[in-house]
């Protein structure tokens, strides 16, 4: 292992809960190297922690062992495992649908359970309520630091008992996609969705021609203009509205040193359609 | 020293005086390993400075130095000062309180005044607003890097002038206790009370019972009602409330995938009480 | 190189931008040692990235690589540039204004263009987006592992090509020093001027003297005052204003444990002005 352990939680930075998953980790092991890719993530929402491991897992190192705390379920039987990505890094989460993005783009090798009996902290049996302490941090810190090889996680579990959140299913016609808002490029309010650039671009459409866009919540149409699709938001005049492809090679609508979410009151998740149309289509 | 140096304070991090902070210790010892309990602290807020090292410090290897700067008196006549606790960690920090929890529930071995005249950062006499760059961080550094040993940092003083802030004592009748609400679990709007898991149990308590609770601000009650105390916060329905043990083993009050503290507007700190009652009580 | 790599930008912590840098740096050399300004310059604002750089850059130690990404122009004819600066420290930035304060108060021996046909991520040629991931962090972790020398970053620019925003050219006269509000202590709402502690004491002030002081919004004037000139906070009673040298030796103003910003509705920026005149001036 590469010694690099990576936290993200919904626990935010104001108090000592992030600090404490630390101080355990180090304790394991002095030398890990430990980053952290959010703990801003908004409380119980596991679609957002899984977008978030999508959008950075594969820029790591090989090996890199990635902690995810979002766990609406702490208590519950929902089960605590760690998997192997396609491309050798680990999550170590709770199987609550953290896992779906990286699942279904990324790809999922193996998935095993944590041994609670063996790669817990000793004397927190009873506490109930801070998992992310007690079993997450600490079992990733064993991991990352090579004290446990996967094996020793806990017994191996089928590939299909992976938890998956249901994502929307884009649709294509001949001279449109429909896709979800799935997220926010959310300090500069853009607009971030699930057509990927290829669906996006096998309806023909080139640098700067129009982009027929509609954007609906529920039935509800609450957007209609015509859009140029360009490379980066220079291309357009500050405060214009922009079709472009973002860092995650998906399709996304941002306005050029503005903010598209607020100007049109958007939000994401299930009711928050999208349309892209051929102008010339009919 | 194992190198470990922990950075708190009530700075923020939306400027750059954190990154100062590290830049100076850094520049002490390269190979320090440098991190971070929260820079959110509210504003001058001592307690809450003094409430996360308790939260936190426990969690470190021994031989970690903590630096926590809320300093509202800096330019004052308080002294600056680094302790050693019980378990053998270090707190650089202004005496103004800061150290009042680790006190009372950890234990203080030691303090040290920081001798001015050697542990400053050379040419800094005229800035007189951030000790936390030019002091703190600076002798934490050197403590952490072991480049000064502990009785290096100064003069020894007497364990009485470690300043307190007043704690709430809690009031314990035949068949109830009474607390403050010392603190939020901020993201998740749980109320954590200064009521100790122990004092708790000895009223008899078993999960799944029922507790009379009653919070107050001053004297006017803002909520009275019977709730379940369970092990974690899937032990009841989204929306419910629970009495349950924190994981800094105290009482809390949360709601499951809602906020107690907005939910009823409750806030902390001296007028902020709470009753804990056996229903079969009278 | 010493390996130290310390990011800045406007991307914020809420998502996974940040973090997929920082795996592309570690991806390079695993053992950099990566730390961050802030991620919290309100978006799109050259000059407030420019003067975190000033408040933080000479802290480190020599030979560290700052990275900074405020960069409204991305994917415009804006030049990608690593300059050395005058105490051996590197900046890999956007040439838009973000080296303002380093070249006018630290000083720039050196300015180079990133050659994007090596210095920039394999296969990214297609995402317009990100140049903070593909593009800055990139070459900032090759050059602070030393993979790649200063003069491999690219060709030599002439340092006239430096783009600089404008500043506010404070005005004295015999009894008063006119500077402009540039920018907030942000979290204890001080207001931090363009007047350096030079300026100020040519007009003969000494401590405990009091200073006229007044604010202008544009020729509005907001607020007019004698206010003392004193070392720190504690010089003055709690909710009382105070002139002071601040930490980067400019003059501010504060209201001891209050918010002189949120007290009187200033902001920064070029229509804010703050006048400083002797008493017994006429």
């Amino acid at each position: 292992m590469n010694k690099f352990l990576v936290f993200q939680s919904d626990f935010g930075l104001v108090d000592g809960a992030v600090s404490a998953m630390e101080g355990v980790a180090y304790g394991i092991d002095a030398d890990l190297k430990i980053s952290h890719v959010t703990h801003d993530i908004t409380p119980y929402n596991i679609f957002e922690g899984s977008y978030r491991l999508f959008q950075t897992l594969e820029y790591w190192p090989k090996g890199t062992v990635f902690v995810s705390v979002v766990d609406p379920g702490v208590g519950s039987d929902r089960k605590s495992v760690v998997v192997k990505t396609k491309h050798d890094r680990y999550i170590v989460t709770p199987n609550n649908g953290t896992l779906t993005h990286i699942n279904r783009f990324v790809g999922i090798d193996e998935i095993r359970e944590i041994e609670e009996s063996v790669n817990r902290r000793k004397d927190t049996e009873l506490s109930y309520t801070f998992h992310g302490r007690d079993v997450y941090a600490y079992t990733g810190a064993k991991l990352a630091a090579g004290k446990i090889s996967y094996q020793e996680v806990g017994p191996q579990m089928s590939l299909e008992e992976i938890v998956e959140l249901e994502l929307f299913s884009n649709v294509r016609t001949d001279d449109s996609v429909t896709g979800q808002i799935d997220i926010l490029d959310v300090r500069f309010g853009s607009l971030w969705t699930s057509i990927s650039f290829e669906e996006f671009a096998e309806l023909g459409f080139k640098f700067n021609d129009m982009v027929e866009v509609q954007i609906f919540n529920n039935t509800t149409m609450v957007y209609s203009n015509r859009v140029i699709y360009g490379k980066s938001f220079a291309d357009v005049s500050v405060g214009m509205p922009i079709v472009y492809m973002n860092s995650v090679y998906h399709m996304a609508l941002a306005i050029n040193q503005g903010s598209f979410a607020k100007a049109y009151a958007i939000k994401v998740g299930k009711p928050w359609t999208v349309v892209f149309k051929r102008v010339d289509g009919r």
